[in-house]
C-alpha cells in the first residue's frame, strides 16, 4: 500500500497515523520527496481500511499494491479450487460443466419437460427459479416453497443436481436441505448480511457479479463468504450494465482470465443474462469455453413464448441441443471437454 | 403499450397473444401497416409483463406508453405526499429538512457529540449507521445493536429523530421499536425480499437509489413497498456509478424534477456519498436545494481523521455550522425555509 | 415509426405536424386511445429527424420501428459486403483476414523486422500508426510522413497491403496515394467532417466504434461515409468503456451477430485496445473468432518493452506465431479458415 | 510518479529503466520491501509517457502522483485566467456569463429575432451553430458559410459576440475572421489534430468535454491546444453519457469545484445539452450558478416546435426572460452578479 500526501502536513497528525500503522505490523518505507511525501507499507495491508487514511485531509492518495482479499487470492492458494456436487467437479481442469434449465419453475409437467430435455442433450445439472427477483412487484413472484419441490422431484427422477436462487436468508433452512447450489443474485451481490450467513454453511455458493461491480467488488463479496468458512464459491459473469441498448448487458468476456489469475475459484459465464437474447446465446457460450470458463450456465424452456419470465433470452429444447453438440466439439477441441 | 412485429408472424400465436391481452381487459388498437406489425394496447397495462410478450420470436419491440407503477406514480395521486415525524414534515412545501450526522456510531461520547453539535447548527434530525455495509469483510462493520441503543439514548437528549439503515429482515423487530426512519442501502435497493417486508410496516423508509439504476428500477422498487401497504416512502439520490475517477459516485441532480414529475413522493439528496469528498459537499448541498430537494442528509464527525468509515466524506462540526447558515439563507431565497 | 403524445395537443400544432410528414410522404396510421394519442407512421422514415418532432411539447415520445440507415441497411442490401484489397478478401465467408503490426511506426529497423515476422508467422495485412492520437501533447506524436513511407517500404518488401490511421483531412491525398486501408479511430468516429471526405474516395475504411457510442451511433457514421458514395466500410469493434479498472475497454462481442444481421458490412475486432494487456489478447482474439468476425487487427512488436506507444498490450513475434497457430486452427474448426 | 513492480524483475531490464529516467533528469527513491519493489520518481514526470513503462511485463502498475498537464495546471500558474472577448470577462471573480441562441442558425429572421430577444433578456453573447454535428447524414447539417454571416449580422445588429463551433481545420480562416469564440463540439474533444490547429491562433476556444470522457482527459486537450501558444481555454461541461434513458446525458456539477481547483481557467456550463429537455434546463443552469461556475451556453429558440435541431432542449425567448431573471437575482445572491 503506497500513501501519498502533502509536505505541509500537520507533523503530530502524521505521528499519529505512523503510529496508527505500526501498531498493525505495518512497517514504512519514507521514499519523500522534497515536494512529495510518499510511504510505501510493508506487511499485511488487507486489515488496513483505505478510506480512513484518506480521511486526513493532507493524504493525496491511497493505493494498493496487493489485493485486499486473502481467502479468495490464488496468493495463498496456489492451486485451483475444486466444487463436488455428487459426482460433478466444477474447477480445475475437469470437463467444463453445463448448467441448464429455465428462468422460473412453473409447473410439474414444465419442470420435467425441460429436465428431461437437458439432461437428454448432456447438461449436467438443472437450473430453475422458485424464489423471483422480479423489477415488478406485479409480475409473477415463483412459485415459491412449491417451487423448490418441484425441483427436487425433478432431480430425483433425472438425477440432475439443482441450482437455484436463494433470496433471504428465511430461506436458509429449506434451500440447505434441498438444494445442491444456492445462487445469489447480481442485485444481492452486496447484500453482505446474507453472504456472511451463506458463509457459515458448507453447500456451494454461485455468486453472481452485480450489475455494475467491479471485479475486485465481487472478490471481496466472494471474501466475505470465504472469511466466515465458506471455502465453497463459484464466481458467475452475467454482464454488466453499459450504455448500449441493443443488448440486455454486455459480457465481459475478460473476468475468466483475470479471475483466474487473481484467485483460485471456478469461474461459470451466464450468457442468457449476459446477452438479453436467445439468438446471441450459442455465440456468447461458445466464446465462453474459448475464454477458460469452467461452466456454463443458461436458460432452456419447453415453450419460451409462454414462460412466466425471460422467455426473450431462453433457448428451446431443440436448440439447446444443437448448442451442446458444439459445445462439446469446441471444448474437446480446446483441450478441455464437456 | 405498443407492440411492434413481423408481418409473417404465426396467425395462432398473434391470436394467443391477443386473447391473452383482452383476457386481461386490454384493448388493442391495429395500426399496421403493410410492412409492420403495430399494436397500441389501451388500459391497464401496470399487469402486463413486457417479457412475455418479447418472448414471441416475432415481436420486434414492445414500448410502455404509461407507466408501471401505479401506487408511486402521480397520476392517480396528483397531491404530494408529505411524510410526519414527530412535528417534522418532509415533503410538500414543507421546509427542506436537514439530517446529519456520522457515517457509523462509534462511541457514545462520539455520536453524543455530534447530535449535540449537529442539533445546535439546526440539522431536524440525526443519522447514524448501526449496521454498516462495507465492501470488506476485515473492516469495522458498526456497532450494530449497542450502535441503536446509543442513537436511542442520543434522541432522548436532543430530541432528534433518528434515521438508520436496516442490512436484514432480522433486525426489523429492533429497528420498528427504536428507529424512526429506516434507511435501504443503495446496495440493498433491490432487495426485493426485504422491501416486501419494510412495505408490511408503517414506519417511514428512506429508500436510496442503487449505484447503476435507473429511476424507473428506483421507483419500481418504491412501489414494492408501497404494493405491500407501507405508503411512507421517502425517495434518496446518493449518486451513480460512472467512469469518471475523480469522485467517488456522479451526482444526478436532474432526478429532483424528473421524480417530482413522475411521482408524488418526497426526495432527499445525500451529497456526501454522491462525492466522497468533504470538500465538495457543501456545493452538492447548496446546488440541491436549488434543484428543489425536500431534504438533505450530510455526513457529520467531530473527528473525521479518526473516523472509522468514511471519514473522508464527512464535514467537521464547524464546517457544518457555516453550511447550515449558507443553506438557510439559500432555502430562504428560494421561498423554501429550512 | 411511433408518436405517442398528449390527448389535449393542441389542434393546429398537430395538424401542422400531420401535414409536414405527409409532405414527406408518409402516411399516418391512427391508433389513439382516449387517454393517449398515438400515431404510427408508415412509409420512409429516415429522412425524418425524431429530435424535430420531439420539440412538441406535447409529444411524449418518438420511437423507431425500422433502422435510420439505409446504405448500410442490410434490409435493402441482403448480400454481404466484400471488400477487396490486392488478393485479399474481407467479409462474405471469405478466410479471417489478421492484420498486425505495432501500435507506431518507430524505424526503419523496426517496422521491417515486425513487417517480416508477422508475415512469417501468417498474417496478411501489415498495421502501423504514422500520426498518433496519443492523450498528451507531450509524447511521442508518430514519424508522421516519414512513418508512411516505411511503411510503404515494408509493403515493397514483404507484399503485406497496410492499414494505417488518418486523423486529419489534411493527410487524405498522402493516405489515398500510399495506404491501403485507412483507419478512422475511435476518438475521430464522429468526426462527422472526416467521415464525408472519406465518403468521397474509393479506398476501404476501416471505422472503429467510439469509446461510448452505441452501435446504431456507429453505423450512423458508417452511412455518413456511405452517403457520399463510398461502399467500401470496415466495421471495427476496440471495447467500449465501462466503470471497470482492471481492463483499458470491455470487448462487445455481441457486437458481431448484432452488426451482421443489421448490417452487410465485413466487422472485425481489435483485441489489443479492447483488453489493453498483452497477457489477454489470445484469449479475445480466439473469442472473436467464435463469434463470427471476419477479421482481427492485433498489435505485435520486436520489443514491447521499448515500444514508443501501446507496449504493454503488443505481442512479441514469438507469442503472436503461437496466436496464428491457434487462430488457424480454431478457424479451420469453425469451417472458415484464415 | 509511482512505479511497483515485482521483486523478480530482469536486473538489465531494471537497470534499462532506471537509467532512461535518470536521462530525463528524473531521481529515483527506492521503497521496495522483500515482496515488493517500488520506486518514487522525483522530478518533472511530465514528459514521461507511462504507458513505456507499464510495457515492461514485470512492471505491475504506474501511479501518477503529479497530474500530466502543465499549462493547464494551477500548480504553475495560481491566479485565474480571464479570457476577454470586448468588454467582456470570462473568468475570476466577474460576473457570470451568460451566452444564449439557438442550436443552428436558420434563417436572418429566425436569428435576428432570437438575437434580440436574449440580448434584451440580458445575453452577453450570442450562440448559434452554422456547422452541425449530426448524427445522421440525412437531417439538416447547418446553414455553414451563410450560418456564419447571419451570425456576423447579428452582431453587428445586438453588438453581441458570438460563439460558434468549427467542425474541421478547413473552417480556421473563416472562425478565425467572423467568430468571437470558438467552440470545440463534445465529438471532437479528442480531435488532436484540430486542437492543435486552434492552438496556433489566438481567439479563445470553448472546449466541450466529451461524451465520456475523464477530466482529466479533458484537460489534457486544453494542454494540446495550451501547448501549442494559445492560453485562451473555456471549459464547458455539458453532460456526460450515463446509463440512464430518461435525460439526454447526466450534468457532473462537481467538475467545477474539481476543474477550478486543479486548473486556472473558466469553466461553464450547458444545462440545454446537459438534460435533454428544456423543462429541466431553468433548474441545471441555477445550480451552476450555485455550483461557481463563469458562465452558462443556453439555447434558446423563437420557435421550438419548428427548430431545425434539438427543439426539444430550447427554451422560448418568454422562459429565457424568466430564467435570467432568477439567474441574475441567484447570482447576485452568492456575490457574483451576472
Amino acid at each position: 500500500m503506497i500513501i501519498t500526501f502533502k509536505k505541509d502536513a500537520p507533523k503530530e497528525e502524521l505521528e499519529q497515523l505512523r503510529s496508527a500503522l505500526e501498531e498493525k505490523g505495518i512497517k514504512i518505507a519514507d521514499a519523500s520527496s522534497d515536494t512529495v511525501g510518499l510511504y510505501g507499507l510493508i506487511g499485511d495491508t488487507s486489515v488496513i481500511d483505505k478510506e480512513k487514511i484518506l480521511a486526513y485531509s493532507w493524504v493525496t492518495d491511497v493505493t494498493r499494491i496487493t489485493v485486499p482479499y486473502k481467502k479468495a487470492s490464488r496468493q495463498f492458494h496456489p492451486e485451483d479450487t475444486v466444487i463436488q456436487v455428487g459426482d460433478i467437479k466444477i474447477g480445475g481442469n475437469h470437463p467444463i460443466v453445463m448448467i441448464a434449465g429455465p428462468c422460473s419453475v412453473e409447473s410439474e409437467e414444465q419442470i420435467m419437460e425441460i429436465a428431461r430435455g437437458v439432461k437428454k442433450a448432456g447438461a449436467k445439472m438443472l437450473r430453475g427459479g422458485a424464489y423471483k427477483p422480479r423489477t415488478s412487484p406485479y409480475v409473477f413472484q415463483g412459485l415459491q416453497s412449491k417451487g423448490i419441490k418441484l425441483l427436487v422431484e425433478a432431480r430425483n427422477e433425472t438425477n440432475l443436481p439443482i441450482v437455484s436462487e436463494i433470496m433471504s436468508s428465511d430461506q436458509l433452512d429449506e434451500f440447505v436441505e434441498n438444494v445442491d447450489i444456492l445462487q445469489v443474485g447480481a442485485r444481492n451481490m452486496q447484500n453482505f448480511d446474507l453472504l456472511k450467513k451463506l458463509g457459515r454453511i458448507n453447500k456451494p455458493i454461485l455468486l453472481k457479479r452485480g450489475l455494475s461491480n467491479t471485479i475486485e467488488e465481487w472478490l471481496m463479496s466472494a471474501e466475505y463468504i470465504m472469511s466466515e468458512g465458506n471455502p465453497n464459491v463459484i464466481l458467475c459473469e452475467r454482464g454488466i450494465r453499459t450504455f448500449e441498448p441493443l443488448t440486455r448487458n454486455t459480457l465481459d468476456l475478460a473476468v475468466v482470465s483475470i479471475v483466474k489469475k487473481l484467485t483460485h475459484l471456478p469461474v461459470i459465464i451466464d450468457p442468457s443474462h449476459a446477452t438479453g437474447h436467445w439468438e446471441l446465446v450459442e455465440t456468447a457460450a461458445l466464446a465462453s469455453i474459448v475464454a477458460g470458463c469452467d461452466g456454463l450456465i443458461v436458460e432452456v424452456h419447453n415453450n419460451p413464448e409462454c414462460a412466466l419470465s425471460d422467455g426473450q433470452q431462453s433457448l428451446k429444447i431443440k436448440k439447446f441441443e444443437e448448442l451442446m453438440k458444439k459445445a462439446e466439439k469446441l471444448a474437446a477441441f480446446t483441450g478441455r471437454n464437456m
